[in-house]
C-alpha cells in the first residue's frame, strides 16, 4: 500500500475505528445488534458553501456533521453507536485541515460514546461533500416516529428555538453576537441524546429545518393539525435580546437540533422528570387538535401570519 | 409539505422505498437483522467527473452506484439487502435526469433483491455528488476479509480481468470498440451475488482498483506474499483482441468488480461447482506464499515488472 488515500485513512480515520471496522481495511464493516433491540439508521449531507461556510472551523464542521445525525438518532428514541464517514475532498483542503477535522470526531465520538465504522474517500473538483450515516439502537418496538400523535396530545419541545438561525445571520454580519452564543448554536448543534423520548412520546422529530416547517411535517405524517402558542416559544436570552423583528427568524430559520414531540397530557409530570435528569430544558409549547397544518397563536389565541415557513434543502 | 426536496423525494425515491423506510418521511430507518446473522455496511461515493462521465446515461449511472456497493457484499460473503442514498444536487442535472437515475435504481433492485432504506438530498454549486450505503447479511462469524490467506492456498478471481479498463479508454477514443462490450462493462458492473465465497475461501475482496493493486492488498492484510501467473489472468476475448500493450492496463487499471479471493486446493473442486452452479467464471490465477507482496510472473517463472501499480482515489 502506498499514496495518498491510504495514507490519508490510516493517519486520520483509522485512530476513529471501533469494533466492526475491520481496521478499516476491508469492502465493508460488521455490526452485530444486540437481540430485542432494532437498529436505526440515518444519513446526512453537508456540502461546502450550503451546510457551512468555507471558513468555519473544521473541529466544527465534524463535530456538526456528527452532532446533526446524533440528533436523529434522539429523535427516533435512540441511542447511537456507531457511524460510517463519506468525504469527497477537494485538493485545496490539505492535511493540516483534516487534523483538526478528525480531532472534532474524536473529542465527539468520546462525548457521545459512538465509534468510525467504515467510509470512503474520494477527490473533486468540487466544493467539499462530507457524508455521514449513523447506526443507533432502540428497544424493539419502541422508536419514535412523526406519526402517532392524537387530537389532545400536548406539543413540547427542548432547549430554546431560534438561536442557531440568529447564529448564522451573525456570522453573515446581520446581527451583533457580544458573546458568540448564538454563532456557537449555529456552529455546534447539542443533539439531545440521552432525553429519552420512547419513554412518553406519541410521536417526534428533531427540529432542522425550521420549527413552522418542521411541524407541519409531524401534523401531516400524523394526520393531525398543530396549535403552536407564540409566547410560549423557549428563547434564550440571547435571542430575546435580537428583538420581535428577529422573532419569525427564530421559527422559521432552522439549525436548531432541538427535539419536538408530541405526548398525553398525562405523560407531563413525567416530561418535566426527564427535563431535569438529563439536564435537558423541556418546554410544552401548543397541543395536537383534529384537522390539518400548523398555527401560531398569540395569547389573545388569533392566528400570527408568517411570511415564510423554513429552509428548503433546494 | 410543499416545495422541492419534497417532490424530488416523492416522485423519485418513495416508489423505491422497501420495509423499514417509513415512507422516507422520519429522521431514520429502521433495519432488523434477523437472529444468528450479522450485518456488513459498506459505502461508496460516485462524484461526477471523476467516477463517471457527465454525459453517461442517468440510469446506468445509478446501476453502477449500486452495484459497486452490491460487489462490496458480495466481496464479503454477504447477502444484500437494503441502502441509504445520499445526493448532492447541482441544478444542471434536472427532473429528466433524475427519473432516469430511479429507474435504473428500480431495475437492479427488482434483479437484485434490495430495496431503498432512507437517504438525504442537497443542493451543491459543484459537481454531482452520489453517495450510496448499502446493507448486507453473513450468517454469524462467517463473513470473508482480506485477512485469512495462508501460504499453501490457492488464489483466484471471478470473470475476466481489464474489460471496464479498456472501457474507459474506449470511451476516451484511445481504443475500439466495435461491441460496446467494453464500454458496457465500464459503465455497468456485474457483481458477483450469488458467488457463495464464505463457504470456501479464506480470504476474498472485489477487484475494484485494478487486480495488482488490489491483490497487494490482500497480501498485507493477510500478512503473506501472492504470486500471479500473468498467462492464466482470465481476458475477455475483446481485451485479447486489444493486444498486449493493453495487458498492464487491463492488470492496473481497475473497475473490474470482480471477486479475488484464495482458498485451500482442497476447496478447487468446490470452487469449480459453484462457478458452474452460479454461471459465474472463475479461474485459478496463482498462489500464497510466505512473505510479501505481489510478483506477477511469466510462464518461466520470472517476474513481470509493471510501471504503475493501480488507480489512487487522489
Amino acid at each position: 500500500m502506498s499514496g495518498g488515500e491510504f495514507d490519508f485513512i490510516e493517519r486520520f480515520f483509522k485512530p476513529l475505528a471501533g469494533e466492526g471496522a475491520l481496521g478499516l481495511s476491508n469492502d465493508a464493516a460488521l455490526y452485530d445488534v444486540p437481540s430485542g433491540r432494532q437498529l436505526i439508521l440515518s444519513t446526512d449531507t453537508l456540502v461546502e458553501a450550503v451546510h457551512f461556510l468555507p471558513d468555519d472551523p473544521a473541529e466544527t464542521i465534524s463535530r456538526k456533521l456528527l452532532r446533526v445525525s446524533l440528533s436523529d438518532c434522539a429523535a427516533m428514541g435512540a441511542v447511537p453507536k456507531a457511524y460510517l464517514l463519506n468525504i469527497s475532498r477537494p485538493a485545496s483542503f490539505d492535511d493540516l485541515w483534516f487534523a483538526s477535522f478528525s480531532t472534532g470526531l474524536a473529542l465527539d465520538q468520546a462525548r457521545y460514546g459512538v465509534h468510525l465504522l467504515g467510509g470512503d474517500t474520494t477527490s473533486t473538483r468540487g466544493p467539499l461533500v462530507l457524508g455521514l450515516t449513523i447506526l443507533g439502537e432502540v428497544a424493539h418496538g419502541r422508536s419514535v416516529s412523526r406519526a402517532g400523535a392524537v387530537a389532545g396530545d400536548d406539543l413540547w419541545v427542548t432547549g430554546t428555538i431560534g438561536d442557531a438561525a440568529l447564529g448564522l445571520q451573525a456570522l453573515l454580519g446581520e446581527l451583533p453576537d457580544p458573546d458568540q452564543f448564538l454563532t456557537g448554536r449555529y456552529r455546534l448543534p447539542q443533539p439531545r441524546v440521552g432525553f429519552p423520548l420512547e419513554d412518553f412520546a406519541s410521536s417526534g422529530m428533531d427540529v432542522s429545518d425550521g420549527l413552522i416547517q418542521d411541524a407541519g411535517h409531524l401534523a401531516h405524517e400524523s394526520g393531525v393539525a398543530l396549535e403552536i402558542d407564540a409566547e410560549t416559544v423557549p428563547l434564550s436570552a440571547q435571542a430575546r435580546a435580537a428583538g420581535a423583528a428577529w422573532f419569525e427568524t427564530c421559527l422559521t430559520g432552522g439549525d436548531d437540533y432541538e427535539l419536538l414531540f408530541t405526548a398525553s397530557p398525562s405523560q407531563a409530570g413525567l416530561i418535566e422528570e426527564a427535563g431535569k435528569a438529563s439536564g435537558i430544558p423541556v418546554t410544552r409549547i401548543g397541543r395536537v387538535t383534529p384537522g390539518r397544518g400548523v398555527r401560531l397563536l398569540d395569547s389573545a389565541y388569533r392566528e400570527v401570519k408568517l411570511s415564510r415557513q423554513g429552509w428548503q434543502h433546494f
